[in-house]
C-alpha cells in the first residue's frame, strides 16, 4: 500500500524558467532512462521477487524512484509555465502547450510516450540487478548533461541531488549482486559461468567460451583499426580469424564433453 | 562494409519442427533481447565510439549478433514450417500464417514489433558497456529458458551454442570495463564516484550519496519484510527512516561542500 | 513523497491458480484501461493542477490506484505461478514465460507493452475530470467481465472490492465536477455553453452549434435504420439533412454574430 | 458504405501561410484527441452497438467526423505549403518535408504517428457514450488553444467552426447517455450503482462504496493542501484517514451483505 | 465531406460463426495490410495531391476502402458474436473479450493497435502510386490466405468480393502510374533514370548505377547458391565481386561527369 | 554469416558539419524508408525465400543496405558533431544530446523510434519484390529532398551515392519480377489475373474486377474534379456511379461463373 505526503523529497526553486530546459527535463520524467521508468522497473521486479530481502530492496528504491518522478515533474512543470503563460517555446513543443495545456506528460523532450518497452524485468534476480545497475548508470550521465545544460543553480541543486541517488543506488544494487555472489570482479576471477560470469544454470560449452571471433578487420579512413586488447589476448582466448571468411561453421556444441565440432 | 556468407555459424538441424516453439524462438529474433537488438545496440555504439579498441570490439561482437540472427531466423522458420504447410499452430500466432505467409517477420513471440526502444546507447563508453553487460545477461537467461521448453535435440545443439557466446560477450564486455577502470569489484573498493561507481564527470554529493531511504516498511501477508542487508549496515551509510513520514526534506546539495540541508 | 508499506490494500487469496486467467488480469495491470494508467492519469494532472482542492482529490485517488496496481499485480502473479513451475499455459502467452520468468510485466493481455498514449491529460480541470469519470466506468465495466470469466471465490473477492473502489471515484470526480458547476446534468440544462456543456472561454458559434448532421441514412441489413432520438429532435435542433449530398458547405462561422453562411 | 463530394463542410481560407501553424494543427489531424480519432472511436462504437437508435447516432457523428478530418487536413496543408516550396520551417519538423515532401500525414505535432491506443472504444454502449462526452470535451480545449495561437481570420473562422460541432456533438452523446438514463446528475441523485454511477450489472459493494481514502496527507511547499471537498464530506461519507499509515487493510468484501472484514 | 448509407457494399452472410477466425479476419480490419490502412493512405494521398485527375483516383478508391472497412468490421463482429456470448475462444484473444467486449477493434489478430507507421505517403505522385501497387498486391495475398483458412460460403463470397476489388486497384493505380510515363516495363525499356527506373529529378550516377555489387557470396546447407539472373548479367552491369573483401571503396560520386573514383 | 570490413563502402567527407542537416539525415539512418529498413526488410525476405536465385538477390542487396546504414550513420555523426561539442542545435532535438551523448540512434529525424511496423514482408515472393520497388522509389526520393536541403559538396556526394543505388537496386528487382513472368507492362497486358496483376492462386472475380466505383463526385473549391483516365474509361471498364447514392450492393460473388448478384 502506498501513501503520499505533500512534500518534494527535494525542495525545488526555480530562478529563471526556461521552457526549452524544461522540455528537455522531461527526457527524466517520461523518457527511456528517467524516474518512471526506475520506479516500475524496481518495483515490478519487486513484486516478482521470491528473496524477501532483495525484494524490500527494490521495493525502496522503487518507491523512492516515485518520489524522484514527483520531483522532477515538478521541476519541469516549473520551466514549462511561461510556455503556459505566453506560448513561449511553443513551437518547440506544440504537443506540451496544445494538446497538454503546458503542464508535463508522461512523454520524452521529443513528445515520445513512455511505453514500458523501455523496462527491463527478466524474473531472474541477478539479471534484474545487472540490468538496475546499468539503468542506474544511464540515469547518472542523463542527469549530468542535463546539468551541463543548465544555468539555474536551483535546478542544478535538484539535478544534482537526483544524480547523486543513481550512484546510491547503483552501489546498492552492486552489493545485493554481490550478496548472491555474483558481483566481486577481478582480472583473476573472471571464469564464464562462475562468480560475475554466472547467470542461470546452464553452464556454458566449454571450448567455444573461449572462443574470440574477429569478425571486423581492416583500417578505417577516421583511424579505426583492427586491434587488441584483454578481451581478445591471454592463454585462455582463443581468437578465430574472420570466422565468416575462412569457412568456420560450428556443427555441434556439447555442453557436457565440451567438445566442439568445426566443419570447413 | 559487411560482406556475407552463405554458411551459418552454427549448422541447423531440425528433428521434429513445432511451430508453437517456432513461434516461441521469435523472442530472440525480433525480441526485446534478441539478436538484432544485440546486433544494432552494439553496432551503433561502435559507429559512436571514439576509443578505437572499444569501437573495434564493439564491431566485432555486433557483426558476430548479425550472424546469430541469422541461426535463430533459420532455427525458427525450419520450426514454422508446418504452419505453412497446412497450417498447424495458425490460430496461435495467425500474425505469422496470415500475413507472413508462414515466415519469420520481426516480432516477439507475441507478435510485438521490433523497436529501437529496446536499444540502450547513451554515447558514453563505460555506461554502454555495463548496458552490455545486462544485455547479455538477459539474453543467457532467454536463451537457458527456451533451451528448458525444447525437445529436439538439434534445436537444443543451437540454442546452446548461441547462449553460449553470450557468456563470451558478457567477459568480454567486462574486460573492456575494467580496462577503463571501472569493472573491478570488491566490497573495500565500493566506493561512490570511483572505479566501478563511477559515470561521468560530476561528482556525487558526498552526504546524500551515503543515505539509504527506507521507504517500504511493515510486513506482508506473503512473508514480505523491511531488513537489512549490505546494502542498507555498515558505517558508511546513514539508514533514514520512512523518510516522507519522518518530514525529511532535502533543501539543498553542494557537490562541493559536502553539506546537506535538511528541513522538518 | 512516498511511502510503500508491506500491506496489500485488499488481502489476497487464490484457491487453484489458473495462468490463463492470470493472463487475462493482465489487462488491468498494464493494460489500457488498467490500474497503472489510472495512476499515472490522475497523478500527473494533480502535479499540473492548479486548484489546490481538486489537486488533493487527484493526489489521493492517483496513490490509491498505485496500491490497486499492487493488488492486481500479485493477483495476477498468483494465477500466473504454474506457468512458472512447470510451463502450463506458457504456449498462450510465451511472452511472459520466456522473457518474463513468470513474473508480471507491464503489458496487457495480449503483451502489447503499456504506453503513455494510454492516458487522457489536457491540463484543463473540467476537461481533465470528465475524463477521469469516463476513464472509471471503463474500468468498472473490465473489471466486472474478469469476475464474469472467473471461478475462484478469493479472486472474485479482489476483483469486486476494485470494482467497487471504481464506483467510488466515479462519484467523486462527478463531485468535484460539480464543484465546479460543470456536472449538473437535467433534459432542462443542456445548453451549450454552459454547465455541463462549457469547455473553456470560447462559445461555440451558435447557429451552427444547433445544426445535427444526419450523414448516415437508409436501412442495412441487420435492422440499421435511420431514426430519432432527443438528439436530432426538439425546438432548438435544426437538422440537416444529408448535408454532404444536399450541397451543404459552410462559409463562414461567426461567434460574435452568430450568423452562418451557407453556400450551394 | 460511403460516399464521397469534393466539398469541404467549411470553405477553407488562409490568408498568409504559417508553417509553424500548419505543424501545429497536426494536432488534430493525427493527434490523441484530434479528427481521425474521433472519426474512428465513433464509426467502430456504431459497427458494434446493438441499440438501433444510438448507433445511427454513432454512424452521423462518425461519419461527420470524416468531413472534419478532411477539412483540418485542408487547412494544415495550406499552412504548410512554403515549407514545401522554399524549405520555410522544415527543420521545425523535418519528417514533414523529407519524409513527406511537404504534405500531411497522419501524426501529430512532433510527429508521432496515430495509433489507435488512442481509441476508447468498449462495447458497453453507456461506457461508451461517456468516453465520447469526454473526447468531445478535450478536442474542443484543443482547437480552442489552436485559435488562440492563430493570427489568420480565415483560419480561426475553420477552427471555430470545427470546435462549435464538439459542442453540438457533446450534447447528442449526453442526450443519448440521458435515453438510457444514466446522464441526469443532480446532488441528490449520486448514488453508486443508480444512474449516473451505474455501469454493468454487478452492483458496487455497499460498505467499500462508500469510504474516502485520505492517501495523500500533509502540505507542500507551493500550497498543497489536504482539505476537503464535497467528495469527502457529507453523511453518506466514511473517511479513512491514511489507509497505509493505520494499517487499514479490507480482507473480504461481500457484495450480498455490503459487510466489509477489515484486519489491522 | 463524406455521406454513408447503411448498406454494405456487399451483403455479409456468416454460416457459423467461428471466434477464432473472426480474429484473423482482424488482420484486415485493424492489421497492417488491412482496409483501414488502404483507406487512409489513399485519402491522405489524395488530400496532398496536387494533379486533379489521380486526385480524383485516389479520393475514389480511398472511399471504396472505407466501405470494404465496414464490410471487413461487420464480418469480423459476426464471427466474434459467441466469444461475445458465451466466452468461446476467448483465452484466444482476451483482449476482444475483456477490453471490448466482444466487439471488434482498431488491432490486428495479434492484438497490435493500428499505427499510420504503416503507410507509405511521400508526396511524389509516382512514388506513391507504385506504394499503392505494392499495397493492394499485399492486400490481395492477405485476402487469399483468409479464404484458405475459411470454411463459411458465406465468408467466403465476401472474402472473394474484396480480393477482386484489390486487383481493380492494383490495375487502375499501374494506369495512373503509365499516365505519367512511368509504368511500362520491357525487358528494352529498363533504363536507369527512365521511365518506370525514373524518380525525381535528380538522375543517378552513370557508372555507379551499372554496378552489381556480390555482397552474399558462398553455398549454404540448405541448397543456398551464388548464382546470377537478369539482374547480374547482359552488358549494361558490372559486377563488382565482394567489395567489402576486394578493398573496394567508392569515393567520388560525380553525377555530372559520371566519373566513378575508387580506392583501394 | 556476416563479415565487417573497416572501410566505408562511399568515404565520407563533411566540409562544414551542420546539426540540423545531421538531425534531418538521420531520416534515412532510423527513419521509415531508411537504411535498416531496407536491410533489414531484404535480409528477412531472403531468409524466407525459397526461390535460390532470388534469395541470392535478396541478400546481396540486404546486405548491401548494412553498408550504406554504417556510411548514412557516419555522416550523420559527423555532422551532429557540433552538437556534443557545445551543444549547437541541442533544443532542436534534445533527444540526441541529453539521452544519446551527441550520437546517433535508430530514430528518425523527429526522434521516433524505429520499429518493424515499417517493413513489408508477406513471404510471396513476388508481392516481396513489388514492395521492394516501391521502397526502393521511396528511399530514392528522400535522398534527393535531403540533397536539395544540403549546402556541403563532401556530404552531397555521399548522399548522391546512397540515391544512386536504390536505382539500381530498383532495376535489379523489376528484373527478378520480370524473371517469375510478373513485371512486364504494357497497355495491352494489363488482364486481371494475368502477369503483372496476377497475384497468387485464386482469380478474381470477373465482372466484379472490372467494375471501376466512382465514390468520390461533385466540384471542389480548389478545383478538384470528378474526371476520366485511363482507368476509367475503356471497352473492359464499367464505371459504377456513385454506388453508394444509388443503392448498389453486391450480394454474391461467384469466382467460378463469373457472375455477380447485384441487389437495389
Amino acid at each position: 500500500m502506498y501513501h503520499h505526503i505533500k512534500k518534494l523529497m527535494f525542495t525545488v526553486r526555480v530562478g529563471t524558467p526556461d521552457p526549452r530546459f524544461g522540455n528537455m527535463l522531461l527526457e527524466q520524467f517520461g523518457g527511456a532512462n528517467g524516474e518512471l521508468a526506475a520506479a516500475m522497473q524496481y518495483s515490478i521486479q519487486g513484486i516478482n521477487c521470491e528473496d524477501m530481502a532483495c525484494k524490500d530492496l527494490l521495493m525502496d528504491i522503487g518507491t523512492e524512484e516515485l518520489s524522484h518522478l514527483e520531483v522532477i515533474g515538478t521541476l519541469a512543470r516549473m520551466h514549462l509555465k511561461p510556455m503556459k503563460l505566453n506560448g513561449d517555446g511553443a513551437e518547440q513543443d506544440p504537443l506540451i502547450i496544445i494538446a497538454g495545456g503546458g503542464g508535463v506528460a508522461l512523454h520524452n523532450s521529443m513528445g515520445n510516450p513512455w511505453t514500458s518497452d523501455y523496462l527491463k524485468i527478466t524474473g531472474e534476480l541477478d539479471v534484474d540487478l545487472r540490468s538496475n545497475i546499468a539503468a542506474e548508470a544511464r540515469a547518472k550521465i542523463v542527469y549530468e548533461r542535463l546539468i551541463d545544460f543548465c544555468d539555474d543553480p536551483g535546478s542544478k541543486e535538484a539535478l544534482q541531488f537526483l544524480m547523486t541517488r543513481e550512484i546510491t543506488h547503483m552501489k546498492a544494487f552492486t552489493q545485493a549482486l554481490d550478496s548472491l555472489g555474483k558481483a566481486v570482479i577481478s582480472p583473476a576471477n573472471l571464469i564464464p559461468g562462475k562468480g560475475a560470469l554466472s547467470v542461470g544454470q546452464i553452464p556454458p560449452t566449454p571450448g567455444i567460451v573461449s572462443q574470440y571471433y574477429n569478425d571486423s578487420t581492416g583500417e578505417g579512413d577516421q583511424g579505426e583499426i583492427d586491434t587488441t586488447g584483454p578481451w581478445n589476448t591471454g592463454d585462455d582466448i582463443t581468437v578465430v580469424e574472420s570466422p565468416a571468411l575462412s569457412g568456420f561453421q560450428v556443427m555441434k556444441a556439447s555442453p557436457k564433453s565440451g567438445k566442439t565440432t568445426l566443419k570447413k
